[in-house]
């Protein structure tokens, strides 16, 4: 099961290495993670996804509790939160093929950010199911690279994490 | 001088703690970094920002390389890059003030993902620059809580990084 962990931590050389470190030694596979200042430039957020059990990730929450630089913990519901992610994917395209690959954006919300004689580089910001969707949608005209930022998230209604 | 590490990876349990004990290892500060899968799902695409001069950069491209785990580095140029980022941003926001946020959301193109009573919860993506306006401009209103991916980059043109 794909779980959600929110850390706020101070911002300081190492304290990266040191939450990265407590996934590594349980051999836990990160599956995305990003990390982001925050409103306050002394403190970041650090949005972790991965995909373990309910055991795994409370164990995970009480060893990152235990880091002098972690100032808050936050295990995500997923019915519960609004998570979305980005993607920026250059692809093949031509005279032939760019109209067909501008529907496609329009219709997904997605904007070109650049355009050269044979490629195009879209970006897109949305849930990540809906990001696999438009890959998925790119993939026959031959993607040439891409990048995506990991999903991010924040509690749903007007409460604090 | 900001720069923008962008690192092709194997997908596995530790890569990334090994990657971030180099940065730390040398307390280099990572100012963003963002992981997540790439259109092969054995590999990761990580985008890092650090905040150092070129011979700082050169050094950690050679030992980036050195990791068996990692398939390619590359540093972006400033000029030479699309670079966007996301941000997730809960706004305090009541009957007075929602069409104000509203209006600013419409300027920048912002989404409106969840609403309550007192809170809205808005979806950005853009250039580092944007966003930190967008920041700006919702600050007034009081920000309840907010989370950004940092930044991902690919290279202008046709070329593959």
């Amino acid at each position: 099961m794909k779980q959600t962990i929110s850390v706020l931590v101070e911002n300081q050389a190492g304290v990266l290495n040191r939450i990265t470190g407590l996934f590594s030694r349980r051999a836990f596979n990160i599956e995305s993670l990003a990390v982001g200042v925050t409103d306050d430039p002394t403190v970041s957020r650090i949005t972790i996804i991965v995909d373990s059990g309910n055991s795994v990730v409370e164990q995970v929450e009480k060893q990152l509790n235990k880091l002098i630089e972690v100032i808050k913990v936050r295990t995500l519901e997923e019915t519960a939160m609004i998570g979305r992610e980005l993607i920026l994917l250059k692809v093949n395209a031509n005279h032939k093929t760019r109209q067909d690959i501008m529907t496609i954006c329009e219709i997904m919300g997605a904007k070109v950010d650049d355009i050269s004689p044979s490629s195009m580089t879209l970006e897109l910001s949305d849930t990540p199911d809906r990001i696999e969707t438009f890959e998925a949608l790119m993939r026959p005209f031959s993607i040439l690279e891409e990048v995506r930022t990991g999903v991010i998230a924040l509690q749903k209604g007007g409460g604090k994490i």
